[in-house]
């Protein structure tokens, strides 16, 4: 049941010996894409409870320091900044996601190089590929789990996202390639989250704790802390206890060729990705001229996906609604664009958002994909408007152009973050390879 | 699949409402059994590698403060110091035991109130009451998810821990119901711990993680973060993800009528609990008069379990001599004594100790419990001399007295912490019930 290859220590042996001038310039920039994306996101969660009532648990206990949060003025030690920034980043469920896995591999594993390099010399291309290869590392291991992992209960971002974010701090503080396994090991050891917690803001903590998680691991690792050999593939290591088995092949199938960074997408709207392209048709209407005073009923018709997942009604809550294909056609039609302020307890609970959606019904097409939808509104004079979306954006069939996720980050820090020159954060970011000191970033993302 | 029944609820209302007075003097006392036989493991352990070094990765993180490490003069916030307390209490592997579940609760709970009571007014019985109310749960939680959750590979002591660490700090934050039943949420989906770690140090990531994430949960429950109404019970909760079903009777059944700390087990020797009646019969031998070097051979009788887990031979570290009857009969013929020193490396490779051990042979006999060990020693002139171990010491039928575990407390200073006054230190705890302030206990454990 021990699977005879080295998973773990071949993993770290790729990690430590893999090149910067090895990695493809489509690679590093799909990591620019990913970190300006989690950035956007963590910049528009700067005020979310989660992050007030986070920031005064840790200084209830003590902790503070030098490291910085994103879009805050306290300052944490490491731990805490890495715990406060990997919170910040997934709160609104609008950071990146690997398709193959549902991992947000962003999340957990940027806020460890983020809070390295503001205490070690790190330039921006270290920190950009350690960045690279915690992702690839995370998702690498999910790609052996999914689905049953999942399906079972346990929250993937967290518990593949530790061993990210501990390969990432792990290369920035160099360990060999022993401390390497041990780092892995370490964050193997500490991996949990469960998915009971998503509908709560105990889903923060999962994703905040792999971010911490990580980091510490390969500090530990780096002092001499050492952990088991076959950490992944062992009896009772990582694979086994948290899957059904390891997997090799999948997991080093193609290392350093094949790079799990090109299946990260990147989300148009804060909603479930099952409603994006509901969104796309009824904002495609919306341009087209119709007027939601205008609609009579709206028809969505789409995938038994789509259904499963959506098919909710009328809600009453913010996070229902971001689950809600009639909350999400009623929005988009009398708001014209569809942000973070779209999938709020008011906006849900919103008389005329409300009466819209009631006016709303779902229509299961076995023969749509999950990807396309088609929507159907009849007007009161009794005319009939449709739009067809075969792909959502953000889809890898339309993926985020690198202008929109400069708009998302512009469109977020707007609100909450006004006093971010979100021109500097996206220049900085596009050309991140050529900081002398990756610790630019973070400096950028806080206010004076 | 999801219970029916409240669980998370219903533990954070008996938590929250139970009353000093109701809990019985007998359980008192057990409490500071656990915790005075905590602090001496701690204590013995405070120049362990695991401290030195996780000290070193923690202020290599930034992480600084008042609160106090067991045995060191080191300061940390309080997350940093339930972790290097949680790790000091479970070092020597000479902590308590839960013998139905194997948890070693004091490890994961105690620190949780070590930190709080350093920062706030927490009277010595408002501590005692919570260390026990948080051992009852994380031991509760345990008995629902043995045998299968730990034969599967999840660390128990931390995955159970880490609520017991919860529900201790919760109650001395004074959390009414709903916050508490968030903490235990909070506390459920941090939970992790890999039992292929065992062999290592990664082994107390586990446990300081347990101890400091349940810290941390109370913290953030406390605030304002929430988690999932049926965080153990629930569908995705702990209970079935990382066990097999609910069982909510075994969980609530008898809640502040039976208390699971009357099953926990003080270990007079740091090793596994197996081999303890053979260390037993040895010494028993030895106090007899039988000298080792008139010593031929020895064998070991005992039952299919002992065998199973020891009949290892000679040994090379001292973390395998800790599961070795070889090393076990050798040593305790040799020096007549067992403490930390006879499971060193140096211990496990003495050339007198590997003499003996060659000549030492098991002997498994069906018919003899776990529990029981008979021990046959030749001597070179032909005689034979045995004893015969029906319980062990420190075992339910011959549990460690009080001035037994003060002893205990006495050798593992002696070398590692001569500076603590432990005739003071065990008055402390005897008497924590009386104090005004429990942190006056921290203040014996570290060096003026």
């Amino acid at each position: 049941m021990t699977s005879e290859v080295r998973v773990t220590r071949a993993l770290a042996r790729f990690v430590v010996q893999h090149r910067w001038t090895d990695l493809p310039e489509s690679i590093r920039h799909e990591g620019k894409r990913s970190l300006l994306n989690g950035l956007a996101a963590g910049l528009g969660a700067c005020d979310r409870p989660e992050m007030v009532q986070g920031l005064a648990a840790l200084e209830a206990g003590g902790v503070h320091g030098d490291a910085r949060v994103i879009g805050r003025v306290e300052r944490l030690d490491m731990l805490g900044a890495a715990f406060m920034n990997g919170v910040a980043i997934n709160a609104l469920d609008f950071d990146d996601t690997h398709m193959p896995t549902v991992i947000h591999p962003t999340a957990p594993v940027a806020p460890a190089f983020l809070a390295l390099a503001e205490r070690h010399a790190v330039t921006g291309a270290e920190a950009l590929h350690a960045f690279v290869l915690g992702v690839e590392i995370a998702c690498r291991l999910g790609n052996a789990l999914h689905p049953e992992h999942y399906a079972h209960g346990f929250h993937i971002t967290a518990t593949c996202g530790v061993i990210g974010a501990a390969v990432c701090a792990g290369r920035l503080l160099r360990l060999d390639e022993p401390q390497m396994a041990h780092a892995i090991g370490l964050a193997a050891t500490q991996a949990g989250g469960l998915v009971e917690s998503l509908p709560t803001m105990a889903k923060s903590a999962n994703v905040g704790g792999a971010a911490r998680n990580g980091l510490f691991a390969a500090h530990l690792a780096a002092v001499g802390w050492d952990a088991p050999e076959r950490a992944i593939e062992g009896r009772f290591g990582f694979a086994r206890v948290l899957g059904v088995e390891c997997a090799p092949a999948v997991i080093l199938g193609g290392l350093g060729e094949r790079w799990e960074i090109l299946a990260n997408e990147y989300k148009p709207y804060p909603s479930g990705v099952v409603l994006h392209p509901v969104i796309d048709a009824v904002l495609d209407l919306r341009a087209g001229g119709l007027r939601p005073e205008a609609v009579e009923a709206v028809t969505v018709e789409g995938s038994r996906l789509l259904g499963e997942r959506a098919d909710r009604g009328v809600v009453s809550t913010g996070h229902l609604a971001k689950l809600s294909i009639h909350h999400a056609v009623a929005i988009a039609f009398l708001r014209s664009q569809v942000g973070v302020a779209e999938f709020t307890d008011a906006a849900a609970t919103d008389p005329q958002v409300q009466a819209l959606a009631t006016r709303t019904r779902f229509v299961e097409v076995p023969s749509m994909g999950p990807g396309s939808v088609r929507v159907k509104a009849v007007t009161r004079d009794g005319n009939l408007h449709e739009a067809l979306i075969p792909h959502a954006r953000g889809s890898a069939a339309r993926p985020l152009t690198d202008e929109e996720i400069e708009r998302k980050l512009a469109l977020l820090t707007a609100e909450k973050a006004p006093w971010c020159d979100v021109g500097c954060v996206a220049r900085t970011v596009w050309a991140i390879d050529t900081l002398d000191a990756a610790s630019r970033v973070m400096t950028l993302l806080v206010p004076r």
